[in-house]
């Protein structure tokens, strides 16, 4: 054991002590150190930690301890420490991982480390049926079920499945079983038992006459919104998943969509601030995310140049006129702004089901309503400023107008092109914002120099 | 009954059938309608109906009904209708709403309009209560508490307990009941029981020799960042809440903690895109909508207005080479698009527990090596695009090099911005994105137009 006085000294950073012991290939005392963190001190070191360092320690853990730590981590986390492991070793500790987990994390590697890991399991069987459920998109049914329910076979009577619940209470009791599920011999959905219903009915009686018959279900291949829609129709806290035989092979609970729906929000706030290809974390290697973030970065500089071409176009104006080039980064700036507010209104009420994606009629009136009042607000202050500065009042009519109006058409197109893209199934929250500010740079730039071309005279 | 082919073809605009009964004054047919709808499709036929009308439904159901379709909607509406409700038609459904709703409800509200509704409550005891938990903070202990729980005196015995729970199982079914709670005659607790300790025991045992003694507790005014740890280190799956003079109250349960952790996600996304106080939905007042949205672009439109004077300070330099100004916006968008990523991944590994809001030496590694490395990539591009139509090195070298230096510094800045903030206790979503872009804008300006300065003659 650890000395406690000093591991209260060294808490404050746990990834030194942690990191020495596995340089120095202490690997026991790495282990133990490990196990005495709280779950969060034990996330924040591995976040710390060299890859090298994670990857030595990780070999070094016996495979159920290992699975317990990766369990512990963000998923993008554990997923590069799968991949870095070799597969054998990357195979031990899927082995020893909660089922759904398991799959969870080899849907995320790349295919071919998916495959040397399943081609490692010992058993072919789970391999198989890893391979099967990680193939499933993870807001699905299929990615988001549990497979652990109770089910019993149609022949069974009411006192059969009560002595059974009774005999592995500790097991059901980790299922959080609400509903116990009724299958033919060749584990087809045949029923539903309310525990209810079982508790105040003649344990003789056969299953068959106290289940509800023909009960709803949902199929493996339904997606996140059709199973949003079904929990959301009515307040069920699990339905059954079934394969298209009709083949009972999970249970998804109404707990798990709504982490899904929160896993939803998280990647669009992550879109939103182009943060592209899932998550980033860093902890990792830092080409990855060199690379993940040009994605972003690299088409964004070329809409940003098509966008200022229009300035390249009005050089002569500009040159007579140099004050508007102070306005210019203004008044595009301010209209991604107000842009990006109805962005993200409209992702919102989509996501809440408070607007269809063929409702632009409906955005056009709201959004214009509120674009002229708060575009005019916005363009007397702009225009108000300009014009006292210069003390010209030509001035102020030219960039305060030119905001006001490309305020009401960034609102317009702000509120429009969420829906647009969820009507054509691009994620709103990943292209909404360049789509966006391209075409209000574009217009603002526009606005404000061709204004001012048409008064030019009192301008200069 | 409304004919069931008529409704299939109403179905698409729900909102306009209802709009029409409640316009004729047609309560019972609006209600009936109503409630044929899927709960999706009431709360999208709310989101459409004019807001008086809302009122006229609401005000025409009876309280039990008027407090299902309020549970539906999202708080934000909900508060909405309950505002414009006579206090006393509000109490008749606030009594009707589920425990803790009610309280959610009314701590939204504004306060002279919660302190009308509770006046009018007739059980002054619940209004008492009420008006305690709407005070305590949504995301603390007190607020996501639940008040059912199952708790029995410590002169019990196991027996008692057992009979008791059999004897009320729907009731203590709709609890979702992990854990028994024992307490003194005062409702202090004093112990945790079981339920398997309960099953496996001889029923003429006192509880108070089966129960954990001293169990873990939380109080009423814990946060959520010690409750999210709380629940982190342990996998418990609910709490009991106790106040100061260790007064049972209620129990907090892992999903409770869950769901409030997507709560604060979603704020994050909002924040972030200009959404202030709280979120909108289309469906509120266009007046309140204007004013929220304004209080988020008043305040940037004087940043910018800040970060354009440096460029009105180089009025001599632009006017020498109008081209310059075709790379300002360029530059200063880049610069903020690269400061928002490394925003985004501060935020979330903060959320995550990955990193100490006092580790700015570690943003400043992993961030200071991506934004030379991503910097040099962008400021090339940029730069080469510049020399090129310009037929002039020096213009690309100005131009590429102000870029690659402002990455750097914005990604330094994006970096470390919320950690700063969330040390001050400043939400890091709401104020990191403009601190980020006056600062990167000025930078940017200042790198472009003081570089071009100094090489005046060459670009001229």
């Amino acid at each position: 054991m650890s000395d406690p006085e000093l591991l209260e000294s060294e808490v404050e950073r746990p990834w030194e002590p942690l990191g020495e012991r596995i340089e120095a290939s202490d690997h026991a005392g790495a282990a133990e150190f490990l196990e005495e963190l709280s779950p969060e001190d034990q996330r924040l070191a591995m976040a710390h930690l060299p890859g090298k360092s994670q990857i030595t320690l990780v070999e070094n853990l016996s495979p159920a301890i290992a699975a317990e730590l990766l369990e512990r981590l963000p998923e993008a986390h554990a997923v590069e420490i799968l991949e870095d492991l070799s597969p054998e070793a990357a195979a031990d500790i899927v082995e020893e991982l909660p089922e759904g987990i398991g799959a969870d994390l080899l849907r995320e590697m790349h295919t071919e480390e998916t495959e040397a890991v399943l081609a490692e399991l010992d058993d072919a069987d789970e391999a198989d049926h890893l391979r099967e459920r990680s193939g499933y998109e993870w807001d699905t049914a299929g990615g988001l079920m549990t497979e652990s329910f109770a089910a019993f076979s149609e022949d069974s009577t009411v006192g059969d499945v009560l002595h059974e619940l009774g005999e592995h209470a500790e097991l059901y009791g980790d299922m959080d079983v609400q509903y116990v599920y009724v299958t033919d011999g060749g584990g087809i959905l045949r029923g539903v038992l309310r525990l209810r219903d079982l508790v105040l009915t003649r344990r003789a009686r056969p299953v068959v006459e106290v289940m509800i018959v023909d009960p709803l279900s949902v199929s493996v291949s339904d997606d996140f919104d059709s199973l949003r829609k079904v929990f959301d129709d009515k307040n069920y806290i699990g339905l059954p998943v079934i394969e298209a035989s009709g083949l009972l092979v999970g249970v998804i609970t109404q707990q798990a969509v709504r982490e899904a729906t929160a896993d939803h929000q998280t990647e669009d706030y992550l879109h939103s601030s182009g943060i592209v290809g899932g998550e980033e974390l860093r902890s990792m290697p830092m080409f990855q995310r060199c690379r993940r973030r040009l994605a972003w970065l690299a088409p964004n500089i070329v809409l940003n140049i098509v966008a200022a071409s229009v300035i390249a176009m009005y050089e002569d104006t500009l040159q007579s006129v140099i004050a508007l080039a102070v306005f210019l980064p203004i008044v595009s700036d301010m209209s991604g702004c107000s842009g990006n507010q109805a962005v993200a209104v409209s992702i919102r009420e989509l996501t809440l089901g408070l607007i269809r994606p063929t409702e632009f009629v409906r955005i056009v009136w709201k959004e214009g309503v509120l674009g002229i009042c708060n575009g005019m607000i916005l363009g007397v202050l702009l225009g108000t400023i300009a014009a006292l500065w210069k003390d010209n009042v030509y001035l102020g009519l030219v960039v305060g107008g030119a905001l006001a109006l490309n305020t009401l058409l960034s609102v317009l197109l702000g509120g429009c092109v969420p829906l647009l893209l969820k009507k054509f199934k691009v994620d709103p929250a990943l292209a909404s914002g360049p789509i966006l500010t391209t075409a209000t740079d574009m217009c603002g730039f526009f606005l404000v120099l061709n204004l001012a071309s048409a008064v030019l005279a009192k301008l200069a």
